[in-house]
């Protein structure tokens, strides 16, 4: 397990953690202060700058991304299934152009929730098999552009509005189905606010191995937890073991960024150097 | 599977459900009124009430229990070990004077939120040997008084302060663990609140079969969830498909009711009969 007493070389910084504090130019601009390497970016953040203004800002500054959030929100009705694949590719698109590693892949939920307007439906076992068709659909179009596409269980309290893949051997099943040869085109994203309840997180982390760990995200579970979307919080103030999960995940010889994602009405209300200064201090002793 | 469209003979009110409305003779007394034959009562609206009250009132109304809320609550530090067992045990007497057919046992989830007071843990994988531990203690003073343990897989977002055990597989592991030869003395409540995310819940469902399938409750997942433990859903209000979960239990050869437990701000907020009416006929309709 590496050492991430000393420095933080391997903290890449999601941007939703201080969306609420400045445009993506001043959060490239903040992590350039802060010494943060790199960053995973938000697809509306991005386009909040204007893309091409987006991808000179992570060129100039010299950025490494760690992902790019995101694609899916697969389910949908009929009549929204070419709008959403073709939202997917363009996020590929974009993904190739800001030189991303992987797009997560958020997948969507019951269909009224995953694209609005879609028919309402109670069917998940139904949403499911949509995600696997979409997933297949999008690799094809993925893998010309050589970009990985990383599942990302949610966890299940987002089953129903946000994610309908909901548990890590979920998710590798999906993988083992659609690129049984591990061809690198696809993997998952772990949370570990999403999985460290899950009494089968290890073992199917040793499953996934190095080829299938795309990106490694962390934050808290804080207890109480006020909004179910937005009190994640900052590591250390909750009660995930996180240390642990990236040892897992590392064992598997997964070596690439911790990344930070903070949902949280109160940290969106700090300044974002406090965030930042706060980031890089946890993740020197808890992460 | 059973036509529950014509009567609600299989209806049974779990008294959480109108906890805030009237105290446990209120709330059997409005059962008599609305022709509901069971019911499965809380701990602590029993202690409110006076513990022989209690027993006369459900013996003089002739209501069923389809269960006793509930035993638990293992997870605690050294020092609050024998006083969880000695509760435990007080609540297979009481469940046994009041005739109830099993003790529902939400497990604990770290010892500082499931024994407050307890030192501060993150180690949910040391929790959860404790409640594997703790049910075999229980279970040899349960049988003495052939009083079954139905052990209630939790929501995953409880997994912190109320129960670590959080599928459906993992409850039947530990059925399996500690009552090989399935004597009847050890099984599942399976809430459709918790379950109905789970990817593996049908497969789950037909492997406990009927020995180990001693209670099934329901009320719906809303959307948003506003208060992750007080915002049930009234049965049809939520996402869940409630019919298919109950076919399977049922195709398993579950007989008994279907138990009706909201924890709900705005139900709490309406008239005992308004909510025991609207329960009725959504029982009939879409359970």
């Amino acid at each position: 397990m590496r050492d991430f007493s000393a420095d933080h070389r391997w903290l890449s910084l999601n941007t939703a953690t201080v969306r609420k504090q400045g445009d993506l130019v001043a959060i490239i601009e903040a992590c350039a202060r802060h010494g943060i390497r790199a960053i995973d970016p938000w697809r509306d953040q991005v386009a909040a700058v204007g893309f091409d203004r987006a991808v000179r800002a992570v060129r100039d500054a010299g950025l490494d991304l760690s992902g790019y959030c995101r694609g899916g929100m697969f389910t949908a009705d009929a009549a929204r299934r070419i709008e959403a694949r073709d939202d997917n590719r363009r996020a590929v698109d974009e993904a190739k152009a800001l030189g991303a590693p992987c797009i997560v892949l958020v997948v969507g939920g019951l269909p009224q929730y995953s694209r609005p307007g879609s028919a309402a439906s109670k069917d998940i076992i139904g949403a499911r098999s949509q995600v696997h068709d979409a997933i297949a659909e999008m690799m094809e179009y993925a893998q010309q552009a050589s970009m990985p596409l990383a599942i990302e269980p949610l966890h299940p309290a987002y089953a129903a509005d946000r994610a309908c893949v909901n548990t890590t051997k979920q998710a590798l099943d999906l993988c083992d189905r659609l690129d049984p040869e591990r061809t690198g085109a696809l993997g998952v994203a772990l949370d570990v606010y999403h999985i460290w309840w899950d009494p089968e997180v290890l073992p199917q982390i040793a499953r996934a191995g190095k080829d299938r760990l795309l990106a490694f995200h962390v934050c808290d579970w804080m207890v109480p937890t006020k909004d179910i979307l937005n009190d994640r919080g900052m590591m250390g103030d909750g009660v995930i073991d996180i240390k642990p999960l990236r040892a897992a995940v590392e064992a598997q010889g997964f070596a690439g960024y911790s990344e930070i994602e903070i949902f949280s009405n109160d940290w969106w209300g700090k300044p974002m150097d406090e965030v930042l200064q706060t980031c890089i201090a946890r993740h020197r002793t808890v992460v």
